[in-house]
């Protein structure tokens, strides 16, 4: 059984600005989380700068690069600078017209080990990625790593544990998702708490029911809507739990914060061997899985 | 949209030694929770008399009874008595040989509305159900009542979101779960504690990623072991959780309950409209999903 201790780092960031802003924050951050023993590090969604998809502007489009593209090289040299795996999270440019949600993932050495594009896309008031994201062609398929094989998901896959047992179901050893969620301040704070607190529920579900650890690295800070409207108080929270969906670390709802935590790789086999849950799905009785609904 | 509030009632009981003598205390509970103003009851797993699936013995299949049967039959009759309707969970004897674990539902005017055969299986020290249940062949069908479209499951279905989500596909308004989980009295108190935890974290799981209620009525008490070793120690803990995982009711750990929660079935369409999970699915992605494991 393994029995390696994986310690990681979350970094926890408001946004400074530009690309240029915050990758320089990052790359602060990456060196403090290697300087405290990380060998994984996980960065939130569309970390280069605002969450510009609380409105629909074809100017955005202009913040789009490439991969491999200038924040992907700085990341990849991040990476091999600090011996560190890093998860990162990038909107990508792949054609004129055709962008995607996209992680990416470098190996200690620098190297880019895979890409995943965000499979399931959000539109709800505040959050227009529908606008700006082609949904992801590359299926659930986990990217490996000299420290494992990493199941990278984005922000709204949270929600589907379709996506999560996919990726167990392909061997992933951590589950990972850089995120972009907050409160509307204008919500009553009742409906906020439970907003958060399902947001954790979810996470910690599929922890559960893969017996797998989750990662997930959300932003934080109020930011303001183009469109006057209240604006988006990302709620941090950013966590890492275990394969009983146990909390390992959590964040503040505050403030930027570097979040570190080991992971014991081995607790996952044992308890999927008390758990075996893997042992008795009915793939007999899936086959509507595949269907919108029902009816 | 559904603007319906339902009160409903979870009998929260230990055994109390055979078939009549716990029929009798749920006839005395289901008529408190109809003076209660409950319209749905639910009964935990195998409520008829001990959990006997803690060693393999041929003699313990004598339990099992053909359904409809005396104990569906007294079931009936206590559904049409207090104008409830009743979700029960009995051993079920289809022929010599053929054994279920089957829940059970009767609408309020007594009318048998149907039967659900638990389609996962457990197979764990204690808890060797593989010897007496057949595995369901009825697959994952909502069963129709006067008070709603109900997505009836079995214990060990509460670990895999596929169950859920079949029943969510289908139309089910509720998920409710007949269950008998508790701690091993040998094992350390943190294990013990995640264990419980994980628990609650998988249903509530189940009703964020489907917008879905969920109430679990679990049995409660020490129910020592034939095979001499240290029990189960079932926890209790039924509970009732709104469409975004929130805790409405919940029982205690150590005492039978009678549990009593309103539930606001319009709430379910309100969450659905804010968090429309079932409009993105990626079924053009999720086959994989009908294989045992992406090797």
């Amino acid at each position: 059984m393994n029995t390696r201790t994986l310690p990681v780092a979350l970094v926890q960031e408001r946004d400074h600005g530009d690309t240029d802003a915050n990758l320089a924050v990052i790359e602060q951050r990456v060196a403090e989380a290697a300087a405290a023993g990380a060998r994984l590090v996980l960065l939130q969604e569309l970390h280069n700068g605002a969450y510009f998809c609380q409105h629909e502007a074809v100017s955005e489009f202009d913040r789009a690069e490439p991969i491999p593209g200038p924040s992907s090289e700085r990341l990849s040299a991040l990476a091999a600078r600090h011996r560190v795996v890093l998860v990162g999270s990038l909107f990508e440019r792949r054609a004129p017209g055709l962008y995607h949600n996209t992680a990416v993932v470098f190996d200690s050495d620098g190297r880019f080990a895979g890409r995943y594009r965000k499979m399931h896309i959000p539109d709800d008031p505040g959050f227009y990625e529908k606008f700006y994201f082609t949904p992801g062609d590359l299926g659930f398929t986990p990217i490996d790593t000299t420290i494992g094989r990493l199941g990278v998901l984005v922000c709204w896959d949270q929600w589907y544990p379709e996506a999560a047992r996919l990726m167990a179901l392909a061997g992933a050893e951590l589950l990972l998702y850089p995120t972009a969620i907050g409160w509307d301040p204008s919500e009553a704070a009742d409906e906020n708490a439970r907003q958060r607190a399902a947001w954790l529920t979810s996470h910690a579900g599929h922890a559960v029911a893969n017996g797998l650890p989750v990662l997930s690295c959300n932003r934080i800070g109020l930011e303001p809507s183009p469109l006057g409207s209240a604006g988006i108080d990302f709620w941090g929270s950013s966590h890492v739990l275990g394969p009983q969906g146990e909390v390992l670390a959590m964040a503040g709802t505050d403030h930027p914060e570097l979040l570190l935590a080991e992971i014991d790789l081995g607790r996952s086999e044992s308890v999927r061997r008390i758990w075996p849950f893997l042992r008795d799905r009915r793939i007999d009785a899936y086959h509507d899985l595949l269907k919108r609904y029902r009816d």
